[in-house]
Order: structure tokens, then C-alpha cells, then sequence
């Protein structure tokens, strides 16, 4: 087989972030899960939205900030995800595009606009992100470019858009397009509340051996395995997916690949400023150790250094240049 | 006369700025003037844009942002500008009200739509801004609260917005109403390319008495009165308004009042990330200095302290909490 023509295609939720830092105290006044991401309405965005003090607007979505940090290292990138046809949609579209990232569906007509998340962060960098979905919940499976994902080495799927149905079925038809063409599939758990909503969705998934690359923090192994103690999940999922990568925060990271146990801690930095994006990043520093096919602690080590970076400044976007970062740590 | 209403109004562009660290060469092939504000049209703005990096929006407009960190200082402050109703004249007037500054002029229907400044900001820290002024340029003077005006203590006004016919009106307007309730006129020069413009405009203004304190930094004076001398043009204007001030970017400021010569050097900081609002928030310092009554040399020192805090980080809205940090300086 000749060289894909992408390193990755991902599918996810196309969203400008609208962020700004907050008191603890306003976090819970306002009823939100503190960490979490919770599904949002219109006059609950309103809302929100209304309380929060001055912000500003990074474009974000899970799988588009993994492949923004995939794109600055080197990788061939595609992204597939829906916007509206208004002013956010541009920017999240000038964003991806500016980043070097293939980006060709078209924006939706008319009512709902763009995909929004507004995101409270806390003195401690912890964010809590409420999504109002938007236009991103209408990607339509006629969206999806199936010769370009044949044509990617990995697929690239993001839990969160599990949730809406037009999305999901169009994931679906991508794993198979991907695995029909015989690619990777690697797919983040995202959050555990998405668990909890679709656990059995993604049970099956793995059972049927269509995921070979699976990401997931501590919280959402527990949520998936139903297992409290860590070492239990782990012991546990591992043995079902080819790849398994699972983060603890300022605990470091695991993966478990074939019977290989790895774990790096994580990178040291001066300050959390903000977590936006942490779990973004460390996907793409690994997913890009393993196109290339680095050994699995050096994944995890690009994971870490990619999220370090991320974390030391508002908005989930590379700020730094993360291909010098890697160069200088592991040459 | 009892204690006004509002410290300050202030009438400026409402923009949204489009911020992306960019390599200097991109700015010389691309024909900015460097350090510059130039005015641009729809292909030229499209044009830039598609050159640009991945970018993040933060509010701005000078005087806006002057008022941001007024605001946060504890003034109370009242904007005037124009936003179309679209997305991002929502995201500028969200910015502004939640920084807790009344702003109620109704946002415009239909195109142009509201204005943005595309900010490319070299590794030095310095930033060439390109400013599309879509609904900003057409600020009615019926949009004025003339009742406001003359209860504020200052009104403020930004010379960006000398450009464009109708907010001029408006301006002209508001000083008449200004000097006719005995309130002061502060009026702020913004770029040497506006003085070419309009400096007949600005000399008549202060010639006629219609300006109290007069802002500018050392090019703009330079332009305004035709003396590449420093001192030779601190001397030449100085006689001609209440209060001058003057800033040299890493040189300090100085302040002239009724024979009274005062200067500060720059405060110290750790890296210059992105001077976008450098003048906006020293003007801020000051101005909160000057309402509350203390003495010149103070006035000068809070402008450097809130100038420095901005210079530290991308965007021209204040992070850190600038009240606290004139505290820590000044008590």
C-alpha cells in the first residue's frame, strides 16, 4: 500500500471557543458541573453567557485542536466537522485552514449558527465548558469525503459528537469506510458524562474490535469499565484495544499496547493556566509519535509535552512551536 | 455640582480585534506598515485574513479599551460606538457591558457588519493593525446621550474615529455638549497616519480651547506639530492645552499641566508579548489618576503600571487585576 495521503482525518465538533476566568464561587452559583462539559440550550447559553465577565474567542472542538497540534508538528491533516454560514464559522474555518489543516465542508445555511462552547475557567486552570452544539450537530454522513479517509493512515473520532444523531451515523459510516480500506481507528472517550449517556454504544464498539486506538482520562476508563481502581480498569480495557492510552492529569500517563505497559509522568510547567484542550493535545503528541512509528513511551512523552504547552496559556490551540519542543526533548 | 454620574464617557470604534503572531517577513511581503493603523476594504481584509495564522478575537477599540481598564480600576464608565447585529457585535457588547460599563446604543441592521482589526504582532511585540470599519463608521450623532455626556466627569474621544464622516459629527457634537455642562474634553491623537489626515482638524480643536488633555505618543506629536524635536514639540504644544501627555514606549511618559513637567520610565516586565493597547491602557492609568485627583506624577506612574500589565499578554483588554496592582505600587 502507497504512503496515505493523510496522516489523519478527524470528525468532530467544529466550535469557536468563548472563554474567560472566573471565580469558584460563580461556578457554583451557576449550577454548572464543575470539569465537565454539559449540553446547552439557547436561553441557557443566554444565560451563561450574560454572567460571564469580559472573554475571548479561540476556535476549540476536541478532535480540531488534536489535529491543530498534529498539523504544527508535521502531520497531513483532515478535518470534518460542520459550521453555519456565519461569522464564528468563519473564524473556526479561517483557524483550521490557516493551521495547514484540509478543511472542505461547506457551511450551513440558516438557523442554528456555529457551535459555540463557553468556558469558565478557575483560578486553578480547571475549566467547565458548556456546549451550545449549533450547526455542529447537523453534519450530515453526505459530509464525509470516504475516498480521503481511505486515504488517511488514521481515523480520528471524538466522543463528544456522539451525542447528536446526524454525527453519529456519519462516524459510523466513516469507522467503516476506514476499516473497509484497512486503517486505524482511534476514538476518545471525551468525557464521562458522554459515557454515561452512551457507554453501551461504545462497549459494543470495542467488543466488535472497530476501535484500535482508544484514549480516555482516568475518570472515563472508570466510567466505561465500571471499575473505581485504576489498575483494574487498565488490567481490564487493555486486553480489548490494540492501543490504549489513558491520562491522569499532573499523575502523568499510560498506554498499553500488546502487552507493553508504558507511563511517562507529566511534564513539568510553571503554571496551569488553563486545562482547555489538555486531553486535546496529548492525543495529537502520541497519535503523532505512532504514525511515525516512535516507540510507546515516546508517545506518551510527545503527549505530555504537547499538553504542557497547551495548558500553560488560555485557549486549546498550540501557542509555541511544538515540533522545536519535541526536537529539543527527544531529538 | 454634584458629583457626575459617570467619571467618564468615552466614543470610539467598536471592534473586535483579530489577533495572530506572525514572522516579520509576512509583514513586508504583505505591504503593512509596520507598527501602523491602516485602514482597509473588504478584498484587502479578505486578503489579509487568508495570509493570516490562526488567530484568537478579543474586544477592542481604543477608547473601549481604555474604558476596559478604567472599569476595572473602579471608574464608572459609559461607552458610545456602533455594532451591527451579528455575532461579533454581540461578542463587543458583552465584553464591554460585563466589564461593567453601560453601553446602549442599538446595534446596526444589516451589512456593513461590525468591525474588526486584523492584528499581526511580530516577535518583538509590536503590532501592525489593519482595521475594517464596517458599522463603526456609522455611529449616528442621534446615537449620543447628550444627558450622559454632560454628567460625566471626562468625555473622552478616540481620533481613529475622526476618519469616518458621521461619527465625527457625532464627536463634534458630543465636545459641544461636554463644554456646555463645564466637563472636561480628553481627546486621544492615535496614529501619525490620522494627524496627515485630519491634523488641521486636531489643531483647531486644541486652538479653539476644546481640549483639556490631549494624548499622544512621541510620533504623533512629532506629526502634529511638525517638530522632530522631543522637547522642541513638548515646548510648542504644552502652552496650548490644560494637560498633555506624551509616551515614549520603553522611554516612560511625560506629563505637562499648567507649567508642572512630570515624567516616569516604563515599568519593568518580564517579556513584551503584544503592545496592542499599550497607549490605550497607559491613557487609562491616568485618566483614573486625573478624576480622582492625584497628583501628576501619579497619574503618569498608574498609566505605566496599567500599560505594562496589558504589553504582557495578547490582547489589549487587561488580564490581571489592575486595581490591586496600582494598590501595590502607589497604596
Amino acid at each position: 500500500m502507497p504512503d496515505p495521503r493523510f496522516d489523519i482525518i478527524a470528525i468532530g465538533n467544529a466550535i469557536v471557543d468563548v472563554m474567560a476566568p472566573c471565580a469558584d464561587e460563580l461556578v457554583e452559583r451557576l449550577g454548572m458541573t464543575r470539569g465537565g462539559m454539559t449540553l446547552i440550550d439557547t436561553p441557557r447559553a443566554r444565560e451563561l453567557y450574560d454572567a460571564m465577565g469580559p472573554a475571548r474567542e479561540i476556535s476549540g472542538g476536541s478532535a480540531a485542536n488534536t489535529l491543530a497540534c498534529m498539523a504544527q508538528l508535521g502531520a497531513k491533516c483532515g478535518f470534518i466537522g460542520q459550521v453555519a454560514d456565519d461569522q464564528l464559522g468563519e473564524v473556526f474555518a479561517h483557524d483550521i485552514r490557516a493551521g495547514g489543516i484540509d478543511f472542505t465542508v461547506a457551511p450551513r445555511a440558516g438557523d442554528p449558527p456555529t457551535a459555540r462552547c463557553l468556558i469558565f475557567v478557575t483560578p486553578d486552570g480547571q475549566r467547565t465548558m458548556n456546549t451550545f452544539l449549533g450547526a455542529s450537530q447537523f453534519l450530515p454522513a453526505e459530509a464525509l469525503d470516504e475516498a480521503a479517509i481511505a486515504d488517511a493512515a488514521v481515523l480520528y473520532l471524538e466522543g463528544y459528537l456522539w451525542d447528536p444523531e446526524e454525527p453519529r451515523r456519519a462516524m459510523r459510516r466513516a469507522i467503516a469506510a476506514a476499516r473497509a480500506a484497512g486503517r486505524k481507528v482511534a476514538f476518545t472517550l471525551s468525557d464521562a458524562f458522554v459515557i454515561a449517556r452512551h457507554g453501551d454504544d461504545f462497549r459494543a464498539l470495542i467488543a466488535d474490535g472497530q476501535i484500535d486506538i482508544l484514549f480516555a482520562n482516568e475518570h472515563e476508563l472508570a466510567a466505561l469499565t465500571g471499575l473505581d481502581d485504576f489498575d483494574a480498569g487498565m488490567a481490564a480495557l487493555a486486553p480489548k484495544v490494540p492501543v490504549l492510552v489513558v491520562t491522569r492529569s499532573e499523575q502523568g500517563a499510560h498506554a498499553m499496547a500488546g502487552g507493553e505497559h508504558a507511563r511517562v509522568p507529566a511534564e513539568p510547567i510553571a503554571r496551569v493556566v488553563d486545562t482547555t484542550g489538555a486531553g486535546d493535545s496529548f492525543a495529537a503528541g502520541f497519535l503523532m509519535g505512532h504514525v511515525r512509528g516512535r516507540p510507546l513511551a515516546e508517545c506518551l512523552t510527545m503527549g505530555a509535552i504537547c499538553a504542557a504547552e497547551v495548558i500553560s496559556h488560555y485557549g486549546a490551540r498550540p501557542e509555541a512551536d511544538l515540533g522545536a519542543l519535541v526536537k529539543a526533548r527527544l531529538g
